[in-house]
């Protein structure tokens, strides 16, 4: 297994990658686009997409990706994080002017940085890319935002550990693949698809679940950009693909909804899983 | 009546304010969060957010602040947004090293900036504040992505005009006030709710609108950090507060919801609307 992931070593994505297969081979890109294009190209067998943060919220990008591009979801991790505020040896908390990190890790520890007086908080492309910017142009009057791997890899100090707003965070990665196998025996389906422009078909279109008791775990919007005020609806359903209630909830659906596409069906993550 | 918006002169929500009432006072700030305390405090009577955008989304941080304040929504204003390049007198395309601007606006012409070779692509608070940034430190390799009227608020010329990747391109605003009473009829209403942590629960929660033939034209969702994988829904419902069939549907919702709040009732923007 050789899995692809945005970021820097130290990137969460990294440490999600492993935590989903200690054994694996992993593979750094700059953005979720060459993410895709690794795995579509076969560089890597799958590829790790963060999905949604418990402060943060949805990393909406990621759906807009996994609609245009054919790769299935063939598994997901849950990892908790634990953000620190890095800097170069030497430098202490007043020497700082800037602070560097992934728009998610900056939300994840808004109120930390109110704390932070005369600081400039600049948004980045990646966590442990911040801290590898810091390293490469010796900033000593900058922190990051990042793993504690990430000060590791890069050299750098941790001035406060912990920072993030809640000590419960936890983002939920999804694993895309060529291959739809999943990795397990799957018993969750994520789709996505559009309602007609009527009054109730929202409704209409959860009501094929909830009549067959499938649960709806996550449910999301995103616009389409050649419909304005119309939406794309995400949907996560626990249940696998193949059971029975779960395929005839998706003909059901089906005959009125203009569009529907699973995109994947796989394994729940359960704490249990990680492997020891 | 005086407006506080987020952003420079020459941001798209000053252009919003305007077209909902072209003789307001207008009021800049420099964050989402100062410009509901400008409201609160009296020092404006009104306040102006961008909630949707029909290429980039929803700007969720402003439903988070819409919660945590206790600001009613009065009014909404769509706005079409048309995006330039704006450089400094004398650059050239060949020049730019970088570009600047708010998220949402890089995310609305992402297309177009690919086109552009070696080229940094830098996230700030504000689109026409990017300009300012230009402006300001005299930065002959950086452009911005902004409206016409921030290159004359700023001075900067117009490379390249209208590059957002799709023509109709419509950013919905919110109007805030301290007084609950909208600016005309409501037949509009913002709420937000939880459902308890049962199977089907947010299919019966949609059932009290779907029943009483209540359209919802949105349904957004957001996670509840102290609560991981939890959600709170945020929904626009085609009616006014006060029309009792809505009355009926939120008191239904209410039996079994665990928390909800009415957000705002207010008039639905519609074209015909705009000041003459």
């Amino acid at each position: 297994m050789r899995i692809v992931y945005q970021g820097e070593p130290g990137a969460y994505s990294e440490a999600a990658a492993l935590r989903f297969k200690p054994s694996a081979d992993l593979l750094p890109r700059e953005s979720f686009e060459t993410v895709f294009a690794a795995v579509a190209d076969g560089v890597a067998t799958h590829g790790i997409l963060p999905i949604e943060n418990t402060i943060g919220g949805t990393i909406h990008r990621n759906y807009d990706l996994l609609l245009q591009n054919e790769l299935p979801i063939v598994g997901e991790v849950k990892l908790p994080i634990v953000h620190n505020l890095l800097a170069l040896a030497g430098t202490s908390r007043d020497h700082l002017r800037r602070v560097y990190s992934h728009p998610q890790g900056l939300a994840q520890c808004e109120r930390f940085l109110r704390t932070l007086d005369n600081v400039q908080i600049v948004a980045t492309y990646d966590t442990a890319g911040s801290a590898k910017m810091i390293r490469d142009g010796q900033l000593g009057d900058t922190g990051a935002i990042a793993s504690a791997r990430a000060a590791e890899v890069f050299g750098l100090s941790i001035l406060d550990a912990g920072v993030q707003d809640f000590a419960v965070n936890t983002t939920r990665f999804l694993l895309i693949g060529r291959d739809p196998t999943p990795a397990g025996r799957a018993n969750k389906t994520t789709i996505v698809f559009t309602v007609p422009n009527d009054a109730g078909a929202l409704f209409k279109a959860l009501s094929v679940f909830a009549l067959r008791d499938i649960d709806m775990t996550k449910l999301e919007s995103r616009p389409i950009p050649e419909r304005p005020f119309e939406y794309l609806f995400y949907a996560d359903l626990s249940a696998a693909r193949e059971e029975l209630s779960c395929e005839r909830a998706l003909t059901h659906l089906a005959e009125f909804a203009p569009s529907l596409r699973t995109l994947g069906s796989y394994r729940r993550w359960e704490e249990t899983d990680e492997a020891s």
